[in-house]
């Protein structure tokens, strides 16, 4: 198990059992039995050099603070109300950083429904972005332990996308310091690629309204967002649901930008859309009865939902190709280390 | 205005109103008026270096995490639910350093009713420990607003002291450091004044039962909880109820170790009571009518309440001495500055 899923493990252990949370500490909403209705609650936190780039655009990270946010929100089919920010940054930065975080968060969430409430700031030798949201649960909340034998597994969206716009805008900040070369032009990525997989890492999409669908029309047996990687958060599921997920390797959805980007960084597609993380997909399970109405529920939007495997009984989380089963549950990204 | 306090109005004026935000950013507790009933919520950032000293114990800066979020929630009368945690940590402290934070904090919390419900953890080179809590009003919630010309100013506890055992700290941790002076010995403190003075900035006692009879007794006209100091607190209630407060000088209550400390340090214990920060009491202001049912209160509890002054009609926070006045909103703690 990885660093942080044995931490938050521990944790859960330390905590007295409540009937009132329904769930706590390891999932990544939490769910609250309040006397005046459910409430679904979750917080994120982004820290300069780990989970994104030095020196980024503030309103684009308040923008994306939210977004991961709304994204677990999502994943619990939760409908998103108000949302609080702490904003640490070096006060040399001016007064207008924090305004900017909080412009870009308020810009993100409002046509969630969700609206900023309140705040803190302290002065630090870096930016360090914590936001904390809430929302209504539509119909049954999703989890990630209803996943049973037989069902199909889906997932929202390209994976990997992020990934590499995450590299991309590591290979472009690169160049791009004083006395450094030139700003490369990249001849096998399209201008319109470039824009998608920088824009997939900036500034993701919150799958709310797919999220809603799966929860309150009761579709979906288990749900999680991809924040971590395709193949650590499979074998979230896998391990909170007690079964096997058997992902097949030639029905992942490469995208065309995703396989440029693969070909100019000779940087292997699958193993950025397993293992690279920031994609905030919803990853899902569908009982065999509940299909139909999935695909007739993927045919009334214009977002793709691919299945991508099976679940079975076992345990673990695994890829099958042309080579033979791997293990997907050590891949991905590990909060306890640095990434970007 | 401070910078703190631009930023905050600022960021207030840019978001839309809305009916259903009774209060948002600008004041410390967000009151948000949901289909399911009122919610109280708030969230305050701990940076290591500015908001505590390099190094501290983990489980006390939980502990210190959940106050600060529960003297919100006291000065707005609500009852505390739950909360969320976000610590970001640099790895080499291990798995145990985010485990004993959360322990931490549920100690702290868990004997006013909050849970702790979920959180997000982050490597980072400092800690930065950010909570979210929420609750529900206990009556009609408090706000600085309310304060009214001839209404009485009244404190919890002993400003000051929290201030008092920050610096004492710093100079313990300045004798510890290895290759330095053994510990000195402080013979004008008394073991029992030293051991008050750091638990009052370790460990400050959130005024729950205070603000929740405030509140649901309809007492206070107005309240805030005082954390970055009496003098720019006070300033903070005369700006958003448009009245002056009139503090007496004479009438603050400085406590026996504060006393001590002063005389021991050279610092002005007065100074330190007005400016100092960190004492998470609660400073309110009651109709004359009222007064009565405060005396009453007071006599319940054996929590000491002083009245420091009176609210006149006018603008800011001045102090009155045997050597005139003195404006009070320019005094305490910045969180645009660095401190610890």
């Amino acid at each position: 198990m990885r660093a942080e899923d044995r931490v938050v493990e521990r944790l859960r252990a330390l905590l007295p059992a409540s009937g009132s949370v329904l769930w706590g500490p390891g999932d990544d909403t939490a769910l609250i039995d309040r006397p005046a209705g459910l409430l679904a609650a979750t917080t994120d936190l982004l820290v300069e050099n780990v989970d994104f780039l030095e020196g980024e655009d503030p309103e684009r990270l308040g923008r994306r603070a939210a977004a991961v946010n709304l994204s677990d929100l999502a994943a619990v089919g939760a409908a998103p109300e108000a949302f609080l920010l702490a904003v640490a940054f070096p006060p040399e930065r001016g007064e207008e950083y924090p305004l900017a975080v909080a412009r870009g968060a308020q810009a993100r969430a409002q046509p969630f429904g969700a609206r900023l409430v309140g705040g803190d700031m302290s002065a630090a030798p870096l930016t360090m972005i914590a936001v904390a949201m809430w929302g209504r649960p539509a119909g049954a909340p999703l989890s990630r332990s209803g996943a049973r034998a037989g069902d199909g597994v889906y997932l929202s969206g390209h994976p990997g996308e992020a990934a590499a716009g995450l590299r991309l805008a590591q290979l472009l900040a690169a160049f791009s310091t004083p006395g450094s070369r030139p700003m490369p032009r990249f001849p096998e990525l399209t201008p319109e690629h470039q824009r998608r997989l920088l824009a997939r890492y900036h500034d993701p999409e919150p799958r709310i309204a797919l999220g809603a669908a799966l929860a309150s029309e009761g579709i979906a047996s288990a749900a999680i967002d991809v924040s971590d990687g395709l193949g650590v958060d499979a074998e979230r599921v896998a391990r909170a649901s007690g079964v096997r997920l058997a992902i097949e390797a030639g029905r992942i959805p490469l995208s065309g930008p995703l396989r440029a980007f693969s070909e100019m960084s000779d940087q292997d597609a699958l193993e950025l859309a397993l293992s690279g993380g920031d994609d905030y997909e919803i990853l899902f399970t569908v009982p065999e009865t509940r299909e139909a109405e999935l695909e007739r529920l993927a045919a009334r939007g214009d977002l793709a939902v691919t299945r991508i495997g099976t679940v079975e009984s076992g345990t673990g989380a695994v890829l099958r190709g042309p080579s033979g089963e791997r293990d997907l549950g050590a891949m991905g990204h590990d909060h306890l280390e640095a990434r970007a």
